[in-house]
């Protein structure tokens, strides 16, 4: 049976996705081997990770990079970890929904201009074919969280400021489409704190109770300022990756994700329990660096590493 | 006349200094000569910046980095900016207020352990010793302000966590001292933002409406988080570096101050008019990457440059 978003993102805790298998894949100059990115999802998992990006549901010969995303899922569920993919049309999702993966995401952008640039088609193209991928998951008893991405959320490189009342019509069109959860996405690091916390406050406002994703990119410095307000407003469902893998082609040279150690440390600071081992997280960049020679391992943490003494205050 | 640290330091507005000329210095392998410091002044002050820290009054042939702060003084008062000048005695102090350097900071430590390791006498001793400065300046007549930087206020790499309750009786015991405001320093970057945010609020209990400065070190990666904490709580004066130059002989290989750059965009994000144009800052880097060879210039705004398009949300 399908579970319900808040049995996979419990409201009582924090749920720190790692995305860097999918996300900070996308524009790497190369990708590591199927084994590598086994043995990034075991070792993450052992330090506490529960919930990652797998890959994307593209043609093999087109994107190589992501051709053994079955592979990662079972990987995920090795680990007893929830698993995310990409689809980004209905082949995609048939494909998806047949591993049994968790949860797939689809994208669609809050402005027009991004839409077309990103997928060469208009925004209410993109609805449609989320609608039809949800018919897909309900004619088929898929079992998938069915997510979708809402890029450009907080401000857009083509058009610029984006309303807020624009990103919440389109989270209803999204529900609308039949998606179970929502993501919202800084994709090109425009946000600061106090618009990412108005923007949660009319979530909950509007779907209270219900998990939504905060994806950050960290491209102007505000990645971690930007997850800190949005955790005061109850978001507890944030994307990141490890050393902060990944970029976008909309911001080039920007710095990728917001970086997976410094969140989780965030995270402790502010009062929550993630069950994540700093130190093993830390040590599992070493992977990342021998698989992927020559790439920015992003993240401040690392380099000075957890505090070695007790951090909480008396 | 002395001027009230309300008058340099406005509750309307927020204040950004830039210590990199001092701070940011004190580990660097190389430093800029002088010219190159009066250019780096003259480019940041025309950019915006108006709070200079400018170096330290250390016998010049035991700490040659600053020998040359009397012109980095006077280059700071030819840009019509505020200067800062680092004071670790009375000797030191005795310099400076003969500058007529507009504000002289004091140095101690909220544990007694970082205050040994850092100067090599007990918090008493340094408390006794700014009671001296605080009286010289009395006796002199001197215009300038005296600040006492209170070092580890956040936690401490040598002693753990440190109780709110230890820094406010340490604020207490500087003004008892004679100082005119405190900064209050996380010098290894331990703090998360509510712990900012809970001092913060302390502060503005204890001592309404009175300036006083957070000095952030970005070592965790909390540097901008911990800003808007601070800032979301009524400070308004904060110490950051150009290129987040510095670091910590107490925490190895680490970030160091918070990235201007980056605090400017927090600012105007959250609605400050900072009056710092953000382009001639980030072009500014340019002049510490010549003057600097091979130190790390930190922060990612100016990896993706400010926004292209208006980002304020309508």
């Amino acid at each position: 049976m399908r579970p319900a978003p808040e049995q996979i993102y419990p409201a009582g805790r924090l749920s720190l996705r790692e995305v860097g298998l999918r996300d900070g894949l996308q524009l790497t100059k190369s990708w590591p081997s199927t084994g590598q990115k086994r043995e990034w999802v075991a070792r993450e998992a052992a330090a506490g990770v529960k919930h990652f990006e797998v890959g994307s549901f593209l043609p093999a010969d087109k994107v190589p990079r992501f051709a053994d995303v079955r592979e990662v899922i079972a990987a995920v569920d090795h680990a007893g970890a929830h698993g995310v993919a990409l689809a980004l049309n209905k082949r995609g999702a048939t494909d998806a929904l047949a591993t049994g993966v968790g949860e797939i995401t689809v994208v669609v952008s809050a402005t027009e201009a991004h839409n077309m640039a990103n997928v060469r088609r208009p925004r209410d193209q993109s609805l449609a074919e989320i609608a039809e991928v949800s018919a897909l998951r309900h004619e088929t008893g898929g079992t998938a969280l069915i997510n979708a991405g809402i890029a450009m959320a907080f401000g857009c490189s083509l058009s610029g400021a984006v309303a807020e009342d624009e990103v919440m019509r389109m989270v209803e069109r999204c529900f609308e489409a039949g998606v179970d959860l929502v993501g919202l996405a800084d994709t090109v690091g425009y946000a600061g704190p106090r618009q990412i916390a108005s923007l949660c406050r009319r979530m909950e406002r509007a779907y209270p109770g219900l998990p939504y994703v905060i994806h950050l990119h960290d491209t102007r410095g505000m990645g971690i300022a930007n997850a800190a307000a949005a955790m005061a407003e109850g978001c507890r469902v944030f994307d990141a990756s490890l050393a902060g893998l990944g970029g976008c082609p909309f911001a080039p040279g920007a710095t990728g994700n917001v970086v997976m150690e410094d969140l989780v440390f965030l995270a402790e600071r502010q009062g929550f329990a993630t069950g994540i081992d700093l130190s093993a997280l830390i040590d599992t960049r070493r992977l990342l660096a021998e698989a992927l020679p020559g790439e920015a391992l992003h993240g401040t943490l690392a380099k000075a590493g957890a505090p070695a003494m007790a951090w909480q205050a008396a």
